[in-house]
């Protein structure tokens, strides 16, 4: 087989950082995107090549290609985090040895970005994935299922029994919800319309609140008394959220992990830092990889690909964009999707 | 000798929370204090009787007169948590060993308050004093010096090489200065007024920033940069505040443990959490004791006697008012002293 020397890919406009910070919405990819043909690299010493099957689109890589995310942008580059395909070519003996292989992965800063034909990765960050694991959970095995499980440890950590979840409507919150039902530890999801509450209340939320709705206050503060929750997992940070931590009990931890929304908050009881212990900190599963053991980390992918396989997970696509159809589809399959949007080649 | 029924003591006029949270300035001592003489109680098991020499004012004090502190104001019952004086009853055995023996203590919620002539608390919160440090030192043993140290203990965990103290010019931050420079973790004092500078470098502030200043903004970018202080142990909490922990590096603590600007901060970088591990969280004495061994406090009581005989520290008296003058002239001492204030019966 030949191997190609250059991929269709969406590539970014813009080098470094915006210094804005508007949140992950996109009206039009236009602003940070253009379609084109690039060069693909010589693979570097333990890089793989890979054919895409599909991507995954995350918040993450919309903060990304607005140039608000944790590392500077690079004009020119493919954009994309997480996808999975079959690697074509490698270099070195592990990546070789991963040739013809299905693996779902992120791209390292080194490689080429998943919103392409081609990606190139570092071999070691390559997930071989199991037969009978579909595409579209494969896809998002890496990002929100690693941040799942790493996030819900957290929880598990604080001996609470119960623990709330802001944006609960997103895929990564679905998973943090059958977590919560499966281990006993009550989920209570904050939603922003009225028809995501039911599906939520099926996938295991014991209690779902609509924050947009007149008696929300009065409503999470009764069950706030009653459940106790200590921990947030929020992807908001807004006013809403300092006020959810506020109506906490002692001890309570607010765990930042998105930024949805970029109105910054207002903290009204600095007081209960001292006397009632509470405490705001953020999770990057960036550091997470960087500070969990890998034999700890494969423990945790096995256990990822047996919640897919089994039906405890389920990867809910919203939509499948062509990548050839993204710059005109995608930012309106993105705020009308019900559930994950998907880019295949 | 004749045990004395009842005691002189200034007593709270209200009881439980106010509400409020304006911090601890206090314009008139008659919103929430009046001269009175009291009952004292029999003494329960385990509880000594007081004579006091000297009680120490803390900002602690005023949130709690004002109802804006931990536990609840009970009407009637003496007000001040901390002083030194001499034991003349005890209930048990070990509260009898201590009769005759000058100690150093705070008043614990079943006991009977210090800005009295005698005061009521447990023989086991009780520190007997060498003879050879004075009354000044010894009148405000427990709150600042523990508070210093446990929080220093903050910053070493830390491993940073300096560290940020707002509203430095207090007691508790002049101890908090002197163990940075015995331990060549570098201080960086805030203050808001240009007088207090010259006095907090000779104690040993590597730099003193004054908040109020014109190139305040720019003076603390420099130094943060160049000193990258992991730590701010903060009296304060209000918008320079979090501005600060904004301008501070990766993995930045923002330990709270006053909050003497009412005014609530706005959070403006929330994504700092995710991408550079910082963290906000509370210190609290009380639950320092609740959580440290005895042994351990034991011994860290033992290096702050050591530490004041030996002139490592020393408690800067700003005024000295008799108890019977306090409804007129605490208030005034308290804005205008530069230094702790003391009532002495």
């Amino acid at each position: 087989m030949t191997l190609p020397k250059e991929t269709f890919a969406l590539v970014q406009k813009h080098d470094g950082y915006s210094g804005t910070s508007e949140g992950p919405h996109i009206e039009s990819l236009d602003l940070y995107l253009e379609p084109a043909t690039i060069a693909l690299p010589e693979l570097a010493d333990g890089q793989v090549l890979i054919r895409m099957a599909m991507a995954s689109i995350n918040p993450s890589d919309l903060h990304y290609i607005k140039g608000e995310y944790g590392h500077p942008r690079v004009k020119g580059a493919a954009a994309g985090f997480e996808g999975v395909g079959e690697v074509v070519a490698g270099n070195g003996d592990y990546a070789t040895s991963l040739v013809g292989k299905r693996v779902a992965f992120t791209v390292d800063p080194a490689g080429s970005g998943t919103w392409a034909d081609y990606a190139i990765t570092s071999a070691k960050v390559c997930i071989p994935v199991r037969d009978d694991m579909r595409d579209e959970d494969a896809a998002g095995h890496v990002v929100n299922p690693l941040t799942a499980m790493a996030m819900f440890d957290i929880v598990r950590a604080s001996q609470t029994g119960s623990f709330i979840l802001t944006a609960a409507n997103s895929q990564l919150c679905k998973l943090l919800t059958a977590l919560g039902r499966d281990h006993d530890i009550a989920p209570i999801a904050i939603v922003r319309k009225q028809e995501q509450e039911e599906h939520l209340r099926e996938l295991g939320a014991k209690h779902v609140l609509n924050s947009s709705s007149d008696g929300f206050a009065e409503e999470l503060k009764n069950i706030i008394r009653s459940e106790k929750p200590r921990v947030m997992l929020d992807a908001v940070a807004n006013q809403t959220s300092s006020d959810i931590f506020t109506a906490m009990p002692n001890r309570a931890r607010w765990v930042v992990y998105g930024k949805l929304d970029p109105t910054p908050p207002v903290l009204n009881e600095m007081g209960q830092f001292i006397f009632m212990e509470k405490r705001v900190e953020g999770f990057w599963l960036t550091r997470w990889f960087m500070n969990t053991p890998l034999d700890e980390q494969i423990r945790i992918i096995g256990e990822v690909q047996e919640r897919f396989v089994s039906g405890k997970w389920q990867t809910e696509v919203g939509a499948k964009i062509g990548l050839k159809d993204a710059m005109s589809d995608l930012a309106g399959a993105l705020q009308n999707a019900n559930g994950k949007v998907m880019l295949v080649p």
